[in-house]
């Protein structure tokens, strides 16, 4: 139990998801955006949030079609997400840039990253003006897994074959040694 | 780019933090909740979320005293972490039960977890329900740091000394392999 110092308000909360955000109207516009400020809030509705600064390319694409898709990263997407998030889709078509495959979502026109391993669909219900980002609020309209990922035999997700990446403190960590299930704590008790 | 299964709405986004959050009224009333559904929100001012069902023992214990600590988990606290995400605090003092020392926060009464590598206070400004959980969306008050991750020659806090846990589809993970610092896929080509 170290001796603390005491720091003034900053964002310490990680590890965070690095998570890849497209939106714009498939075929025509197709951007990326990466985000650091993205999290579930909420389990039935599936619904997310993704926060963005007002003066990102992205923000005014979100907020006039009111989707986005989630598309998680993995290992071989940790260059292009931090390409992502430097660059502005002003400058650049990220997707041509990055070597990236464009589809149209399942439930709306909103692009998807073809080679994530999961692409959350999601629509705005909500847009909060906080101070430097702005928080979207979504409703999950539907989710898109990577077929290799699920068992032949039981249906299972094996996640963690994805090989998905976190974030923290400003830098992408692969994950690394499994240290439980949900619940093992109380599963070791009931073996004494 | 494998073939893709689509599935209905679901919690899909990993990894995410899995972080213990303190609240209550130090020393009378220390309690704790494990929580995955918590993130950064706002750079500036610093915010957080967390989402709480209302059904928690923690949410009127919140909702009351507007306050929460966020206390980041690292591989000594994963154990205890799981088994504070599986109890509630209706039936054990948590603290007590898993050798954990609340200590009082700087700015308010609400207890912190002594052995986290670092403390996040945070004060409540809006409870909005969505549904399974509702989302306390709070200012960062102040952060405490273990003295032993702040470099005593430069003052850079090493983040990755902490040995932060990640949670992702289930399963605990600890932070593997670096793969890269905010902004590597840039410096690269500027080598070129």
């Amino acid at each position: 139990m170290a001796y603390k110092q005491i720091w003034k308000p900053c964002t310490m909360l990680n590890p965070v998801p690095a998570v890849m955000v497209s939106c714009g109207v498939f075929p025509l516009q197709c951007n990326i955006i990466t985000v650091a400020w993205a999290g579930t809030v909420c389990s039935h509705p599936a619904m997310c949030s993704i926060s963005i600064r007002k003066e990102r390319f992205s923000y005014k694409i979100i907020e006039s079609t009111r989707k986005f898709v989630i598309n998680l990263v993995n290992r071989e997407l940790v260059g292009v997400a931090d390409w992502c998030g430097v660059k502005s889709g002003r400058d650049f078509d990220k997707f041509a840039y990055c070597g990236l495959t464009p589809l149209k979502a399942e439930t709306s026109d909103c692009p998807i990253i073809a080679q994530s391993p999961v692409n959350i669909e999601c629509s705005v219900k909500q847009i909060i003006p906080l101070g430097s980002h702005d928080m979207f609020l979504a409703e999950v309209d539907s989710v898109s897994v990577a077929d290799d990922l699920i068992d032949k035999k039981t249906g299972a997700l094996n996640m963690s074959d994805a090989g998905l990446v976190a974030y923290s403190h400003g830098k992408y960590y692969g994950l690394g040694q499994e240290l439980g299930r949900f619940g093992f704590s109380v599963k070791k008790q009931q073996k004494k």
